[in-house]
């Protein structure tokens, strides 16, 4: 019997249903890691400061630790002689104290002797012999951090929720943490569906087509940080299907398939999500990517059937399930979109009535960033691999006209050839104009 | 004796200086990689496709293979009649042959039986008994991707030097590959260095601070596609160093170290370079950043000297190293600078004669992307935590005016709490003004 969808939903609507489902799910369990293997995870307590940055008075130039109230009339006219007391490691506190006339040498990020109030960088100072000639004024607390300016000892750091990038974890490390409670990771189970699937590089029978989903889904479930397995390839037999995805639900958190979802001859998906437990969205008011199907298992793990083509699938993944996912993992903020604004350098009809989701290649015009339409059809493999992103135009837009603004979804960082290393790159009016 | 840097370079003649010995060393290794582990590696040979895609006529919706001459007159008033001879499997090539007058049904995917030449779409059908009602007509080749029309055997899909994202996986799976040449990821020893550097969570005695660096530079090598291994804190002791990083350039392919680089009374990482090789940068005229070193060791691998203060280092890393390494990794692509164009909220003067690194929080204002600097000196902890990126201001641009147009080199993917999950995100004019 064939099987039409009878109620899609928008992405939005889709999102809220299964959001507020999730929410009555229990909570991802946590773990302690290293800082060092951090990153990417969701920190999943606050953090407080448990010292101050800097811990001390810190010289931030090279240079000499002075009163700044002996030099403050130095100039390259009228230099002030000071006598060269010392020299301060850094690591160590200086045991002597400044007194009027002294002056001692300092290395950056090395503490300021009691007596000192400001450091006079090392170009402006000529030494000889045991004095220091002084060129310029400088002011009290110039070219020196304070004991806790920057971070003071209890300050909320992060908090919960966060998803740990490199400089987080500087932060944690610079405030005392060398070990962190995070969420555990989420644990997803993939399979590819479908009689024609195989895997390359099998020899292609007639009616057959590699499997592509099971490489790309695991690599964009990396990207989130998510533990992701390809279990294989299931043909379309209900029975094959049902045993191997109620196994995968002992074991894993999630279970994702691709193909098989459509209300054509072979929708088996749907009858197997709704044997394991029941369907909380079956199909998207979306193009491509309308046989879209999530379910919620009995034992409350989330089910999700995603379309076959790939470039289908890989939009529906970014645009819906991975901000799902994201909330599943405990993370308080939005997933890595990777948004880019640009404009159309082409009209664009879609009628509307569903939201259309368009592939796009980013070319860096002289009148800015511009999203070229890639319109081949959402089986395209060449679309996949020449498109950098994807707009969605929701249903309520009929058209956008040509130089119209767009926001783009990127499906990775983008890398235009145009823009050269360094130099041309740098900031700057001009140079931007020229690019 | 105090060393002060006599021959500072611009950034941009740095990378010009090591690039070219760079040519001249040798070519990195290769090794055959299962594509499911080639995310982020660098593609060592050119790919042509070993099949078509799609590599028979298919068709891309569900519903009815038809001849188009019969149905082209087709409507909701009028509606043509055909008779149903079959259901076509996906995966399966169909026996029989379509004559005038006859439909298959068929699924998305599913190969077009012979006599075919187009799909109605289920939507504009009516199934009774083993006739079909048609409401829509069709044109030749509607509804159908042609083989090979997407990508033909023989094609050039991807060039050597190109770095694999899951799209470029996807592509190679569908064109037949399982295993592909990279080159061998590039081997990076880092040091932290320098007296005042202990291991959080020790106690923090007078004058000590917690390493950053050996946390930061890992994570951020890592995004690169580089391995990196932390070899711990050193001393500023010129034998314990020079030790050290002659034991890691046995083993390794660059050695990184960061602080013990200024000008200051503890320089010794230059010493102990121009003792192993030769020094090729020593200073950069960009602020913060200026300790930078760059050396070859007599055996021909990169040495790198950063400065010691995390937010230094940080920029100097992705402004000059990131491309550099790039380079050496054989990657032919420029890295992944996830620039954003921005605007300046307030007027910056820099005085120019050197690159001046303005370390920038992103605000999604109704009027754009805003930067806001933060200025906090290169020392700040906190600094690192809350600024997205940095802008690069060249020597010969001395102000940025209020509302100018700027460029951002992001430090990791700009999450902007304001952009909402799906919805308010969507392209469209209005959305975009009113977000």
């Amino acid at each position: 019997m064939r099987r039409i969808f009878h109620k899609l939903l928008s992405p939005e609507e889709a999102l809220k249903i299964v959001e507020e489902r999730i929410r009555s799910m229990r909570k991802p369990e946590m773990e302690v890691v290293k800082i060092s293997d951090a990153l990417g995870r969701i920190l999943a307590e606050d953090i407080y400061a448990k010292v101050d940055s800097p811990p001390f008075d810190r010289a931030i130039v090279d240079g000499y630790a002075v009163k700044a109230e002996d030099v403050y009339q130095a100039d390259e006219a009228t230099p002030i002689k000071l006598k060269l007391i010392g020299e301060i490691e850094v690591g160590e506190i200086p045991r002597v104290e400044l007194r009027s006339g002294e002056c001692m040498e300092i290395a950056t990020g090395a503490p300021m002797p009691r007596g000192s109030d400001a450091v006079v960088m090392v170009e402006y100072t000529k030494k000889i012999g045991d004095h220091v000639l002084i060129y310029r004024g400088v002011h009290p607390g110039e070219n020196v951090a304070q004991t806790g300016s920057d971070i003071t000892a209890g300050d909320l750091i992060l908090r919960k929720g966060k998803r740990l990038n490199s400089r987080d974890i500087a932060v944690l490390a610079a405030v005392g943490y060398d070990r962190i409670m995070v969420y555990k990771r989420l644990r997803v189970a993939l399979f590819s569906t479908g009689n024609e699937i195989i895997y390359p590089p099998n020899q292609l029978k007639p009616g057959k087509i590699y499997d592509v989903n099971g490489y790309v889904i695991p690599a964009m479930l990396r990207d989130l940080g998510v533990d992701a397995d390809f279990l294989g390839i299931l043909p379309d037999r209900y029975e094959v299907m049902l045993k191997a995805i109620r196994d995968a639900l002992n074991e894993y958190d999630v279970v994702i398939t691709s193909g098989s979802t459509s209300a054509g001859a072979g929708d088996v998906i749907y009858r197997i999500f709704e044997e394991l437990g029941e369907i909380i969205v079956h199909g998207l008011r979306v193009k491509p990517g309308k046989p879209t199907i999530i379910g919620l298992s009995k034992n409350g793990k989330l089910l999700i059937g995603l379309p076959g083509f790939p470039l289908s699938c890989t939009m529906v993944f970014i645009h819906l399930i991975k901000p799902l996912l994201n909330k599943l993992i405990g993370a308080r903020e939005e997933p890595c979109y990777r948004k880019v604004k640009a404009r159309l350098p082409v009209r664009i009809e879609t009628r509307g009535g569903k939201t259309w989701y368009i592939p796009v290649q980013m070319v860096d015009s002289p009148n800015g960033l511009m999203a070229y339409p890639i319109l081949r059809g959402s089986g395209s493999a060449s679309t996949l691999a020449e498109s950098d992103g994807f707009i969605a135009i929701p249903e309520d837009i009929l058209f956008i006209d040509e130089g119209g603004d767009v926001e783009v979804d990127l499906f990775e960082e983008l890398r235009l050839p145009s823009v050269s290393i360094i130099g041309s790159h740098c900031p700057g009016i001009d140079l931007i104009v020229n690019r």
